[in-house]
């Protein structure tokens, strides 16, 4: 009887002290864009946090605020040093992949960038969980590894897509090694595919690309396309707002695979012309325009993207920020923040 | 006026002269069931063949044919040796790339070994093909890459699977790769998802295990699973002719990237139950038959395995092996082949 009696309460302790104990995050690309903002975010709402990072393209500036918070550490490493990584990754309960290489672009000139940094960097980032015992992984695909879509808005079980880029067939090959792990190894899936995303910290894409040359020259722009090319954008905390909605509700586990997989992005879309447009009106600024011309910016670069975020919606996430706002609140901290500008 | 006379006679003179000159296949996994009947064919056809084989699974006596032909030749190396690989496919044409790590079922054993063997092997033959100027790619993809289908038959333009096993991720990772080089380099790829073969040489599957414990104990058999998986089987000949096919029309020409995708299986599935019993009739035995349960073989195998191959069949093929005569044939091939069982 006493074992009756004492076993059930033991077990409460450990649920309780369970629940009052720190979710710890570590994250991969975590003086990023979007890694950084989610640490801040995180912290604020009292989770624990690892920072993993390079700096390749992960700024200092960016963590400034979080390194002097108690529950913050930041290690500076590679995601390709395997006992780097996994020695940073102790102690920690969920993961959040976010390191890449995003550079979507030049893909063809370095081919081997993709497959290194994003696929193989995503079979370490695994291996370190399995050799740590963490099996929550929420991870950053993105619009990419659908290609060049069939359907629109794009949902997130279209039909199977004819990769164009390297970058996007890298993020569906971490897609795959990610959901395997989640049927073979019992992990605890999370794939968010993003639109592009805008906002505070914004370091790359064309806006930063636009007021980095009007900055220099303000009489002129060159835009690579015809400007017809139709985009979907999202604001970095609309964002993060969808990702933890699903993480913290854990979803996955009620998946017959134990992965769930989100499109996230804006439910309407734009032309570049229109993103020329607000740019150049928020800077104040009036440059001819010289579109390079054709339907695609480079060789892979898909002239639609649109998601469909019915998906997410469901789970009563709505974006707060419409994309003119987005494009307007990038144009804002990049004039307040030349230095990033300046940097590369 | 001679200009006019001339340029157009040297151009068909050229013509002539390309038509003429034998077509040069490298085949990865040479040595293998499926490459060694390719080349074999090929051969017969009067193309030239260098098949490229580690032996890791390939075997001598497959090629012993070939290696009398004088437009054959072998060369030992594997596919992760990058300078090896490069050097040996100089001087082809057209590159069928077979070698791989087809153990589906303990992937999870070594999830590294998909990962190079498939994903990194598929990188280092691009690479190498770049190298060499060859752009033409014919690459055996697997019903696997499509995890546990929704739609049966499945058409290529499937629902965007969830991968279940690390091999299925892995191929999908591979025709990720192909299909950018396709877009970014201007190759021409063909990308055939198979489901299982069968037929002479078949070296490894539900077949060969069964036909292997019955050789040692007729009176009881093994079944993994219930029993009622369904699946479809495709006899190697008939998987050959549709490659063939299609690689000598070069439809990927004439598809929006350069790259185009085919079903390959026989337009009929049996159960496991039904190969079970085809396989003891045909070596004259009654074993008592043990199901371990469940409706998946192990973690990772996809209980129905049925892909639509209504867009190989518009190019006018149809297979000419029946699922039973298949099974049949592959019975009586390792009952007079008993070496290939006794060897792993």
């Amino acid at each position: 009887m006493i074992e009756f009696v004492r076993r059930p309460a033991a077990r409460e302790r450990e649920h309780e002290m369970r629940d009052r104990r720190q979710t710890r995050y570590f994250i991969t690309g975590g003086a990023g864009f979007i890694g950084s903002t989610l640490a801040d975010r995180l912290l604020a709402e009292g989770a624990g946090v690892v920072a993993y990072d390079n700096f390749s393209t992960g700024q200092p500036e960016f963590v400034e605020e979080a390194r002097r918070h108690p529950s913050y550490s930041l290690v500076e490493g590679d995601v390709l040093d395997e006992g780097a990584l996994e020695a940073a990754m102790r102690g920690c309960d969920t993961v959040v992949h976010l390191a890449a290489n995003a550079d979507i672009r030049f893909g063809l000139e370095h081919p081997r960038r993709d497959l290194e940094q994003n696929t193989l960097a995503t079979f370490h980032v695994l291996e370190a969980m399995r050799e740590n015992g963490i099996s929550r992984i929420a991870f950053a695909s993105s619009a990419a590894a659908l290609g060049e879509p069939s359907v629109f808005p794009t949902p997130e079980d279209c039909p199977l897509p004819i990769q164009t880029s390297l970058y996007g067939a890298s993020k569906m090959a971490c897609e795959g090694l990610i959901s395997s792990y989640c049927e073979g190894f019992g992990f605890e899936g999370y794939v968010f595919r993003f639109v592009s995303l805008l906002g505070e910290r914004y370091p790359h894409g064309h806006v930063i690309d636009f007021c980095k040359s009007l900055r220099k020259d303000p009489t002129t722009l060159r835009i690579l396309g015809d400007g017809t090319q139709r985009k979907s954008y999202l604001h970095v905390q609309d964002c993060i707002s969808a990702m933890l909605r699903v993480v913290n509700r854990r979803t996955a586990l009620e998946t017959e695979h134990r992965v769930d997989v989100y499109h996230l992005g804006y439910p309407e879309f734009i032309e570049l012309k229109d993103s020329v447009r607000w740019i150049c009106e928020r800077l104040g600024v009036t440059p001819r325009l010289e579109y390079t011309g054709g339907s695609r910016g480079w060789v892979g670069d898909s002239p639609f993207v649109f998601l469909d975020v019915s998906k997410i919606r469901r789970t009563g996430w709505e974006p707060v920020h419409t994309i003119r706002d987005s494009i307007f609140a990038t144009v804002d901290w990049l004039v307040e923040n030349p230095w990033l500008m300046e940097r590369r």
